[in-house]
């Protein structure tokens, strides 16, 4: 294998991962004559996270909020995309190494973002389900599914509500949108779908280690959102830890237990760096220390941007908050930046522009925080379902999921309540189970 | 596990497959108060299978051709939906054995419909790519899109052509739709998602055994449909026969060979009787020998509908075509048939009604073979559309297909293009591996 990437007189500018941030950059340069650009991500496509839990919960296809990276870029062709794994970086050689061999560039930027943090709970990296990715997504839905099939089967009442109750841990945004709309199957979707079983038997918890829900937020929107689950029927329950998971059984901090097969993992997030940076360059979360033009610490021609990069401003000592914005400003801050650097002019710092946070909890029920406004309930749930949709990369992803979210609130009924299992390749004995060693390997802790 | 389907004094009919006559018969007996209806099924949703080839070249999204069986009987109390495998019956003891334990019946109906035929060929079994489920089309879509993705990155031509040319083996409407679909996207979407690739060196050969296409078509549908797709500029070899693939050449049964590393196996289906059953009911192919009220040759409560059961006519001495229309004519019958026997009533003798055939080789390109009317073209595209879009179950995947295919239409882009790779459920290697050697244990040939 060979990445097969032509050389020529340009600057290239390597971009590692293709989430908001890797994506915003290479779009604003991939019409740059001054650069080429190679942008390497794992998947063919760019994937739209703040809805990962719709997907986990039917009620979006995998397919609306995914983006196949080819056709964003199809006619700029000083891009080349390479889908693959970076397995590390060396700044001595310029270079990248991928699954497909070295990449070296003059300018490397890493926008590798972040994934599930575990924080090193052996049980809980095995048993529990993390979303954040679509393929755990779909995991997590096919489970959900077939525990209420598995339900019908089983020959006690432990097993039954051990297969039904649901513990969610992590109270922002994702712990809370998932709560809440796994509260509303139970109410509409589910009892329809399952008239064998009793609903009434299923529980579900979130568990929160803070003194509050949706942490960022202001108080009231913390208060609105613990109130609007509350009435939803959800058991929230605040300053607790989950401190081991056997598969069967919760323990929290405070001795008690759940008994529930099912422990969504929400609770919290650590930085992706690639291997072979310094170690003195990594900050808190594993995310690299950065300067206001996201260069890493030490480095001229090596960047970090979005939830992977650590950069501190006045009003942030610690860091941007890793969602969606700050990965989104960044790419686009740093492309523009690139261009001055080409063209011999002075960079010009950074500077988070906070436009605001937002959850949804239900049906008609969502919290919004403006910069100088903050309101709730319905109207601040069509901003919600606004703002998300208009995100969304492609026109025709935005009509599915408007379509899709249209059906499900008339009919109160997400009809995508489907086990799909894939076809594992063919091939021998031996190399699959190399490739499945592979998928099974969680992510380093 | 203990299926747990409760005693009534209702007579119990046990269905086994969910595809279309297995659900038409269901959904007509759903709300009649004579009968417990058990509906046995692998998957928890009805597939609709004329459309795979669409999901297999990423022209539509899996969910837009599956309906979840639940959403259909969500309010019928005495239809019992249990998602497993049937390992065989038993006549003796009026029990079918699931996955999840037996399963007691008064009746019993096989709708367990066909699955690929390999012909016995074990290197053919190993190495080529069927497309007779949904999981099966989304394997063939992300090997083909990962055959794109390897080819920028391979060393020599000779491994860059084995991965873009592609050998469909078999002239029905599967082979013919499908090499109609890669031709134009050879034309359209792949240039344009692969700039660095040049598919003037794409081949796309259609090998039949016969010497036409779409065998049980009219001569002039048949003659149009191999002059649409030489038009395409798709090899078309007749009378000639697949031999052997040893997952880079193919060899013809004349001894030509083509290089390939992609070989889809759309030759044959062999139909799926359940184990158990008495050897002389077995028919040609498989299929299980019925008299015209579709009873199992020596059983009164045992029934076999669909492509599983071979039933002559003096128009059809060799049994109905293993398509949906004599399923769904022959589960609508059996239905009426039940209720007649519960009113002591005698039944009817069943008569297949030929609505006649389409196949569709490409945008604006079909053959429609009416009873009275044969025709091809474009009026012929539109009434193939129509017609399946009319077929499909749910008006919310109508909708989305409709959308689908008026967006493709006027965009000349199937947009998805993804690479999904799903994630392995959590679990000990152990276990895993078990589940692995279940899912690689190919069909029993």
């Amino acid at each position: 294998m060979n990445p097969n990437i032509p050389q020529t007189d340009r600057k290239r500018i390597v971009i590692v991962g293709a989430g908001f941030g890797g994506l915003k950059l290479a779009r604003y340069l991939s019409r740059r004559k001054e650069f080429q650009v190679v942008l390497l991500n794992r998947q063919n496509y760019h994937e739209f996270q703040p809805l990962y839990y719709q997907v986990a919960t039917a009620g979006l296809e995998a397919n609306s909020i995914l983006f196949p990276l080819r056709a964003v870029f199809g006619d700029c062709k000083n891009v080349h995309i390479r889908v693959t794994n970076v397995t590390g970086v060396r700044p001595a050689d310029k270079a990248v190494d991928t699954e497909l061999g070295p990449v070296t560039y003059d300018y490397l930027v890493m926008a590798t973002g972040a994934d599930t943090n575990f924080f090193n709970q052996q049980n809980i990296i095995e048993k529990a389900l993390p979303m954040k990715s679509v393929a755990e997504a779909i995991a997590l839905r096919n489970r959900m599914l077939q525990n209420f099939e598995d339900a019908l089967s089983v020959e006690t009442l432990d097993e039954r509500e051990g297969l039904m109750d649901v513990v969610v841990v992590g109270g922002g945004p994702t712990g809370v949108e998932l709560c809440g709309t796994l509260a509303e199957m139970r109410k509409t979707v589910l009892p329809s779908d399952y008239p064998e079983l009793d609903f009434k038997m299923m529980d579900i918890y979130l568990i929160e280690s803070g003194g509050e829900l949706l942490g960022p937020m202001s108080v009231q929107s913390q208060q609105h959102s613990l109130d609007y689950l509350q009435k939803l029927g959800v058991n929230v329950r605040l300053n607790t830890r989950v401190k081991d998971f056997d598969g069967r059984v919760v323990t929290m901090n405070d001795g008690t237990t759940l008994r529930t097969n099912n422990l969504i993992w929400a609770a919290g997030v650590k930085a992706n760096p690639l291997a072979g940076l310094p170690p003195e360059v990594l900050g808190r979360g594993g995310r690299i220390l950065v300067n206001r033009y996201n260069q890493v610490q030490g480095f001229t021609n090596v960047f970090a941007i979005g939830d992977v990069a650590l950069m501190t401003e006045e009003k942030w000592p610690n860091g941007h908050p890793q969602i969606a914005q700050p990965a989104i400003q960044q790419g686009k801050h740093l492309a523009k930046n690139m261009i001055r650097w080409a063209k011999s002019e002075p960079p010009v710092e950074f500077t988070y522009r906070d436009l605001g946070t937002m959850a949804t909890i239900g049906r008609g029920l969502a919290v919004v925080d403006l910069p100088f406004l903050k309101f709730q309930g319905f109207f601040a749930w069509i901003t919600w379902l606004f703002v998300h949709l208009m995100s969304i990369v492609g026109v025709k992803n935005r009509l599915a999921i408007f379509l899709n979210w249209m059906f499900n609130y008339l009919t109160y009924n997400n009809s995508l309540r489907l086990i799909i299992r894939q076809k594992l390749p063919k091939g021998n004995m031996a190399a699959m189970q190399e490739k499945l060693s592979d998928q099974l390997e969680v992510s380093k802790t």
